[in-house]
């Protein structure tokens, strides 16, 4: 397991998805950021399944629990433990489970790794192993706006062959992602993805998508080349997110295809700083924040648990057809727009307070 | 800097471009493994510049030099120091750089991050950083390839317009690669990149391109989950190799425009071992290999020093042109083809050590 | 903060003293241990205030209860949350301490680097933070039992003037260890230490002591040089615990009066093995176990928090005396012997596995 | 191995005794600190063998060479390679080892733990490997004193049966510790550890003895609890060191024999800040530095290498008589002195770097 990310701002994340309940540890959190429940309960709720019929009907009200780390709505400095309890368990539809391996599914691959496994097949590699990691990215994301004025705002750009065109990443607010049901802030575009979902989920199939993100605020300054830049941990943190197959920051992988003068960002006084005219870069130069938009993509696979039936092999090589039950979402990436925002916000954090390391404060 | 990777095979690097030397110290490499520097030049010498028409002109021998933890050609599982020292430096070459930071290069996010700032602009923000990548991969590979018979293959794919068709995956060699200058094994294909480089260089311009890579042999089993999956680990090393925009691994960014039906990779008996029928995952389920190829893209922007002028601003925030002199790559993907392989390796080689922590081997 | 211990085999520890609730996460536990609640409940008891007229009369219940991580009594490899309600607090005992930094105390520093105070002043700096290195360390004991046959005892060595004789190492058990309420296995010795306690809390006052802990079982080669040594991760850890001074392993400040020839210990075989005929080493040679018992000793410091009162200054400046309410422990040591225990533990564990993963297992 | 310490400020050491060279890489120093090699060499100076009657007579020029990091004597805030070549190595002294393990050496824990042996049998167990500590060492001693203005000073204080009386430890220098042969300040304890280290000498035997230190201006608020206490990093750093057997801080081991009342430090205006009248915390309360100044003890057990004939068993088990050639310190703490600062600069360099990272520099 590795289930601790950063080097200053660090997150421990734990719990089964049917076991008892999960949660996350933020270690080094700044002391003196004001902290209340509701901060973390907003990105839990914009997680939770059962919002829109987008999503899978199970039911988890996720209440989260602040444990330790805050007194009197102020952080102290000392670790931040974030409890939300698991209710809503049905082990009995996991049952062929234990003979038959999910296709793209984690089941096989940790019985491999672990020789135990958990009832409901892959332990940690479920959806619900993100609670924690958006419990620790609210927690982030607060220090990052109140220290700094950083913003994050992700949203789904595709689902299938449904694009979005790109909305004016300077202004784009949680508030007209959440306007619609598949938090794509395109309404048309928007309209489009939710049928094809509809029409998925009828099938009994499922579909991928894409999530984009974008961060402002960010001083130039952070990030820590040669290992820690800023798309590196980005790439890793994205990367981590169950069903995610593919990041790419700025122009990404349309990159390849341009030539160096094109790509090249000029630049540009901008008030009293240095700023660049274009932003291929995605506000990221040899690994370090340079002031502008920092935006980036993150492409998901269809959800592999799927109500159609397939054709596969059980633990013994035999070939079987597995028909799941439970419940499923058809499409993941609605519910994956704050955990992408979690993940930013806890590498932001971690970088900012690196940065600061190395430069002498006053107060000390 | 956070120029140290990895949790037990762990690797150092450090140097500037024109400074003394360039190199590594690979920490936690386990003892008893064959090396000789000529497993570590080998690698070397395809980063290396001025090998085609297609690389910078700039030569240097790069003679690797092992300073420990090596003895009679036998690791001890001490520290293993590689050192090349740095010999055709031309700093004057630089000087518009101090007053003007270069378009899409690192100067102007380092001189903000570290108020100080080295003599070629860019300090570690140089190409030339990847020789301590390649010695230390060198290292973490043929570990892989004693003790597990991994082998690791990475190939041009796409250079500009010019996408190469995929190759077998499953046989491809560093021969076949190496047989065209632009290092694609299709011979077609690198005829097209090598004109559409030739064409870019004489206009004075760069263009981008596309590194894919296989890795095959990995037992199943290997990958920490949760932050330290496979692909979250593979992403991070892949993007920290300058100049690098996006990572996907199996489908990829194709992955969401496919339905779970479509994508789900059936088990199926192979020999003593389950597998899969197709391979959309790249060889990794819930972060942990499945034992099936481990594959994925790595994508590049065209190298920001080009010899066209450019229309700019000067620290002051004066507009300014600049005209760069020095030589440049006009397309870095052919040389990145064994930094990709040297990341791959080192992530890998971590990977390895972790999962058998925590099995009790008979030997103990 | 740096609330996080170890790289393989890694807790996270959290809580305050008067908030919530106190527990940890251990991260990194192989999967397949035999793992039941009894196994820690049994250690966090030892640890309990208001066992013997020796402590405190603060009466916690102190649960615990294991939020992840097992099933069916079976670690999973995943994240072990473990959590520990605080019940019996009373912060209004606290009134002055915000006033006046009580003397060698946490209260001031923690202020200091803060900026920010918990309720109780030192926060974490509290016997309570313990709970969560106890509970951990019950884990990694069990492993390492379980897979190594190690055994781990510590007894209280010294209380004030009166010192213990030297137990038989190769055999001392907690059994005996628990046999006296001061737990020195010593009947004589501890019936002075418990006068001695009596005497000091009946004055007001407290006293300082010796814990000394012998770790049988492990075999030759744990130990990862070279800031890794055996002795040194015991000395971090021993020295983290709250009011610990002074750490020495073998024959300790001792070695600094004998000569080579006396102090080095000669080999001999014993049984299948080499052995050492006198064990001045403490099972340790160049920073790594040699099959030998391992051995050492951890002072601590008579409590701060005492009954007299006490002539000190506030956070003005201003001369003030001090009372101080509240419930304290006259001396810390009998407690701190599973606090020991657990710390032992958790550095061993994490060597074992930092051992075997330089090695092939015929697993993978 | 575990040759990384630190976690911003980190630093890797690597070489074997027997092999080319020897040499460090500090990792996370910040940038804009003056550095050149004369910062370095001094400390090198102090650690090198043959500079007394008091020392092995092996003759080491040990000059460093600055590979990267530094341009025009500023550091760039990037990896800071530090290199010495060994010259003077004549591993023939070393054939018996091969067949004979060394009692109390590292020989047989090392082949036990890594199956391979280096030339000179303990490998990177020598005390050739803390030049990559000493140097590495200055760097961070030079940033705090640059920064900071803290001082650190340690000496002999112990030889043997000859204990020297405590000097002023807010004036000592190093100049008046290097006024002496064996670095004991105190002239009449400096001349009876002197005829002692002869005396043991002449008979061809060892000593032990304690160095100690104080590090003065470090201010208040470094330090991380829980498990990186600045008295939890000191002790693993110290006992870090070859043959280090025992630390304490403050009124360490002396606190078991006290009482509350006398141990506990009352407070007291001094000028602006808060200090404490009397200082048996060592200057670290509750983990955390208070501006006292900090002290500690570090135990060294008798070299292990000595001339007598020694009755031992060979890797078979055989009883064996064992005489050693090379060259040997009849005493190591004199040479301990610059190695015990430089792990005391390479943790507190660490510490300030981790509170400055929690606090909001103005230039940010």
């Amino acid at each position: 397991m590795s289930s601790i990310l950063g080097r200053i701002f660090r997150i421990t994340t734990f719990g089964e998805s049917h076991g008892p309940a999960v949660g996350a540890v933020v270690e080094g959190c700044p002391p003196g950021i004001r902290l209340v429940p509701s901060d973390i309960q907003a990105q839990l709720d914009r997680r939770r399944p059962g919002q829109s019929e987008a999503n899978t009907p199970r039911s988890e009200e996720d209440r989260v629990r602040i444990l330790s780390g805050v007194e009197g709505d102020i952080t102290l400095g000392t670790p931040i433990a974030l409890l939300v309890w698991n209710k809503d368990q049905n082990p009995s539809d996991y049952e062929d489970v234990r003979k038959i391996p999910r296709p793209s599914h984690a089941d096989y691959a940790y019985r491999v790794k672990y020789g135990v496994q958990a009832q409901s097949g892959g332990g940690r590699a479920s959806g619900r192993e993100t609670v924690g990691r958006v419990a620790g990215g609210a927690v982030a994301e607060k220090m990052l706006r109140e220290r700094y004025g950083v913003e994050i705002v992700a949203w789904v750009s595709r689902v299938g062959s449904v694009a979005a065109p790109e909305p004016d990443r300077s202004r784009i607010s949680r508030v007209e992602v959440d306007a619609t049901a598949v938090r794509c802030p395109d309404r048309e575009a928007a309209a489009a993805m939710l049928e094809l979902i509809r029409e998925v989920k009828r099938e009994g199939d499922s579909i991928g998508g894409i999530v984009s993100c974008v961060c402002r605020g960010a001083p130039a300054g952070w990030g820590e080349p040669v290992f820690g830049k800023v798309e590196a941990l980005l790439a890793q943190a994205m990367l981590s997110i169950p069903a995610a197959r593919g990041f790419d920051i700025g122009s990404g992988f349309g990159a390849a295809l341009m030539r160096g003068l094109q790509h090249n960002d000029p630049f540009v006084r901008k008030g009293q700083r240095l700023g660049t005219l274009s932003n291929f870069s995605g506000g990221v130069q040899g690994g370090i924040t340079n002031g502008e938009d920092i935006y980036f993509r993150v492409a998901f696979k269809p959800p592999a648990s799927i109500r159609l039936p397939q054709k596969t092999a059980d633990y013994e090589g035999r070939e079987r057809e597995l028909i799941l039950k439970g419940r499923h979402d058809p499409c993941i990436v609605p519910r994956a727009v704050p955990v992408v925002e979690a993940m930013a916000a806890l590498v932001l954090a971690d970088l900012a307070m690196l940065q600061e390391s190395r430069q002498r404060s006053s107060a000390s």
